[in-house]
């Protein structure tokens, strides 16, 4: 065996030094670009949609204005498109546009804790990327930020070995028609097709989590197809919070100290974290044996890591939960009302709760039976996170291993040992958070925090009650219409044999066992008339 | 509805302006640490574990030595480990130290194509963050290239916001006994536990995979595992190969042009790809229409789009598949037996094949039956890539999927809708390729290309094909001793009936029936005894 040693050892140390250096984020990405949603041509028009969309409902929340979008995918030669998405949002000043666009990890959404689509500074950056790596073109954006101001017309490359804009045309033109909003066009290889998984089916599901959203979607083969807000109410605003000082990790208390402006402990844990007043503040400090007074900055790593140790063992109250923004079990049902017929439906929208410091919401809600709905078929699961819909990764995700992990047998529907359950429902789980931790870049699918996916079988149990409920009834109540029926049949010759016996006559005889039949089994009746809810039909 | 509009519109633009900044790689991953593999304290442990060895064997193929790995966990107070990876590789020169440890997306493994465990100068850096985000410590770097040269010792922290360096410590030290060699010590957040996803099943695992690894490891209850080497045999060398063309993108042909030292068309397509003669790069150009003496970086986009174009059109030899070194059939079914106690084992080596001009190979074994093996259970899946076990994230992986996508009941396994085939089985299914595509940055699931699917499915089936003869001559063998052990039984009674009919005596008759199942059954028989090979038992 050829054991190298020595000087020729200090080569090979010294060969690999030569290759060695950094790598930009963009190099990464265009490397790995299926982490950002681009694997395959089909779902690279969807993620560039997805994308573009989910900046624009950001910005117009951004705004408080009702979103008013439009979507068009039109075809550029073979396996070519150019995907555009225009809104009427508060549009990006002319400083930032190159940035926003061409940067990868560049954006206003990382920095705060808020509820929001995008969260990471990548997403569109990654649809440019994208359209560059796979066709050369340059990415076209059109923005404008006031009727006062001028709009702004870009073409964009990404430096990729700096990670940096390059900006090819930068020029102010008209833009009729528009007092405010941008417009994004970005020409990429892709691949239309209909089905679960197309652009179709997102801009469908967007529809539904986002009720206040007009969207008009122009496809490649050029239908046009409008999605009508349902309601004019916008919806909730989402709040910035700090913190939660339970979720911190230790080192980021560490670098908080060193950036703090406040002069002392006691009021950087009171400034800096949500639910620390100067009161659970000291306590937290007493507990660290640490003095209050001392300068964040001048704090050793022995005493921080005593204040972290003091922070856990100190009840503060849970995040405010004000910041999150669900759909509601309302708006959910109805959504889903539009989307699936079904003869039953019922949904639960759990109270807030909160993993590493972060507050979340799970809603959940499912739609049963029907003659359109398949019968022995795997039900269909919509996922949405932060009212965006999920479209791929579907067994990646927490959402899927939270429904594996419920005992579908328990709320009526078979299952299989490690598969999803079977039967006639459609189930639709959607988490809000301030920050959703996803499997990868692109958010096809949630990470599984413990936290996360007990609420979620928390959620999808509460559900699966309401369905067993159901179904219980319902075959009750098919089972009390055999029963009913086959003593309405056998009347007749109940009635002969009663005839014969008391000397009665026959059509008398009916009349009075059905009168018996009325009145002795009016909840079974009931039941079996398919009024489930118990109330008595007029 | 609250419509702001004109002054207070701009106001929103500038207000977003204003908290718009880079996003540092260092504070993405802080916050995103779960697509490092760091969600958990149980999995932080296999992760930085797994990231250090990955490094270890690598740099140690680099050296052409056969490696000896040092793994320890070692409690340090509450829920807090120490890491130390220590190894016989060929060293870090200490200029690079800080650098391959303390920022990410930093090494020289990226911008070759070359076969490796690492690949993307994230790992152990991602492991130093975490470290430093539990526990606020700085992570311990030993490093010696030669026994000619100091061993330097390092403690180092990374400049989250920057993503550089932060060097605490930098001494030269003694190390007794160590020519050259690198150790890791990284404290951190972490449970330890045992089964299936713990730090000793990835030590396991990767004694399977790596024939040619001496490993000791000492686990936090200070148990010491010792796996030794099955072979002393090197496993074969992997090569850097170039990009092949069919793989390459059009962006990233264009930025090629951009900074290539070939004068000319001709000599760049020859120069920098796999598999193009300069007889194909004419050939290529031709189709194109475009003169093979132009310069490369005066080519406008056009006429890349259409070099772009007449490569697909050209016939260009598959990528040379000399760069993979996948496990072996033979290898692999020795470290499954090593594993798992089956009755019948068999494996499939694939031919290399290639998606996106990348070759990869895919291997697949089986173990079957036997009585410690679960019956009525999901089969247990052990999954590899590029030698590397991949303990985590099953569901999510192209390996999985492949499982799901093959119709098990075909070879001889129970199989429910849309879940893992059910039965006394182990599948084991290695993936080797230049660049393997994985669905997170931790490396723990591979994303579902299709040409990498298809080509586990079919070696999959081939596998299965290879369980389902066992199967069946084994069921048919039962089957066979059946019949004769009941022949066997009634021989007595039949030797009555025939005593009666022929006046011949019993013990006469029963003896001939018995020579008669003896001669006319010998197949029938050597199938009862098991030799389902077809030969006859001696």
């Amino acid at each position: 065996m050829p054991k190298k040693q020595g000087d020729e050892n200090k080569i090979i140390a010294e060969e690999l030094a030569k290759s060695q250096r950094e790598i930009s984020v963009s190099q990464f990405f265009e490397r790995n670009r299926h982490l950002l949603g681009f694997d395959s041509p089909i779902k690279a028009l969807a993620t560039a949609v997805k994308e573009m969309v989910d900046n624009s409902l950001d910005a117009c929340e951004e705004m408080n204005i009702l979103p008013e979008i439009i979507v068009q995918i039109k075809e550029a030669g073979e396996g070519r498109y150019v995907v555009s998405v225009e809104d009427n949002g508060p549009g990006i000043v002319k400083e930032q546009i190159p940035r926003v666009f061409a940067k990868l990890l560049y954006g206003s959404k990382f920095h705060r804790f808020k509820q929001g689509r995008g969260q990471q500074g990548i997403g569109v950056s990654a649809s440019v990327l994208y359209g560059q790596l796979t066709t050369g073109k340059a990415s076209k954006i059109t923005s404008r930020i006031s009727p006062k101001k001028p709009t702004h017309y870009y073409e964009l490359h990404i430096d990729i070995t700096k990670n940096e804009p390059e900006i090819l045309l930068d020029k102010e033109i008209e833009w009729t028609n528009k007092d405010h909003g941008t417009k994004v066009e970005i020409e990429m290889e892709g691949k239309y097709q209909k089905g679960r998984l197309s652009v179709d089916e997102y801009v469908k599901q967007t529809a539904i989590s986002n009720p206040h959203l007009n969207i008009t979607y122009i496809n490649p083969l050029k239908e046009k197809l409008h999605f009508k807000r349902v309601t004019d109410q916008l919806p909730k605003e989402t709040k910035e919070i700090k913190p939660h000082p339970y979720g911190i990790e230790l080192g980021v208390l560490i670098r908080m100290m060193k950036n703090t402006d406040s002069r002392n402990l006691r009021s950087f844990l009171s400034n800096e974290f949500s639910r620390v007043s100067s009161g659970v503040s000291d306590e937290i400090l007493t507990k660290a044996g640490v003095s209050p007074e001392m300068k964040p900055k001048d704090i050793t790593h022995q005493d921080a890591d005593k204040i972290f140790k003091a922070i856990q063992q100190v009840k503060i109250m849970s995040p405010p939960t004000d910041c999150l923004s669900p759909i509601g079990e309302e708006l959910l049902i109805k959504g889903l009302k539009k989307e699936v017929e079904a003869e039953f439906y019922t949904g639960v929208s759990r109270s807030p709760a909160v993993y590493r410091g972060t507050p979340f919401q799970v809603e959940v809600a499912i739609a049963y039976g029907g003659k359109n709905m398949p019968q022995d078929e795997l039900v269909r699961v919509i996922r949405f996170a932060n009212k965006v819909p999920l479209i791929y990764q579907q067994s990646a995700c927490a959402i899927t291993k939270s429904i594996l992990g419920t005992d579908w047998k328990n709320y009526g529907l078979q299952q299989s040992k490690g598969a999803l359950p079977t039967g006639s429902a459609v189930l639709v789980v959607h988490i809000a958070s301030v920050w959703v931790p996803f499997t990868s870049e692109s958010k096809e699918a949630i990470a599984s925090y413990p936290d996360i996916t007990k609420e979620m079988k928390l959620a999808l149990q509460e559900c699966g009650r309401k369905l067993n409920a159901y179904i219980r009834k319902n075959v009750r109540a098919k089972e009390a219409k055999e029963r009913v029926s086959l003593f309405e049949k056998y009347i007749p010759e109940v009635a002969d044999a009663l005839a014969d016996l008391t000397g009665e006559k026959k059509p008398e005889l009916i009349a009075k066992l059905q009168k018996i039949l009325k009145k002795g089994l009016p909840a079974l009746m009931a039941e079996a008339n398919g009024e489930t809810d118990g109330k008595a039909k007029e």
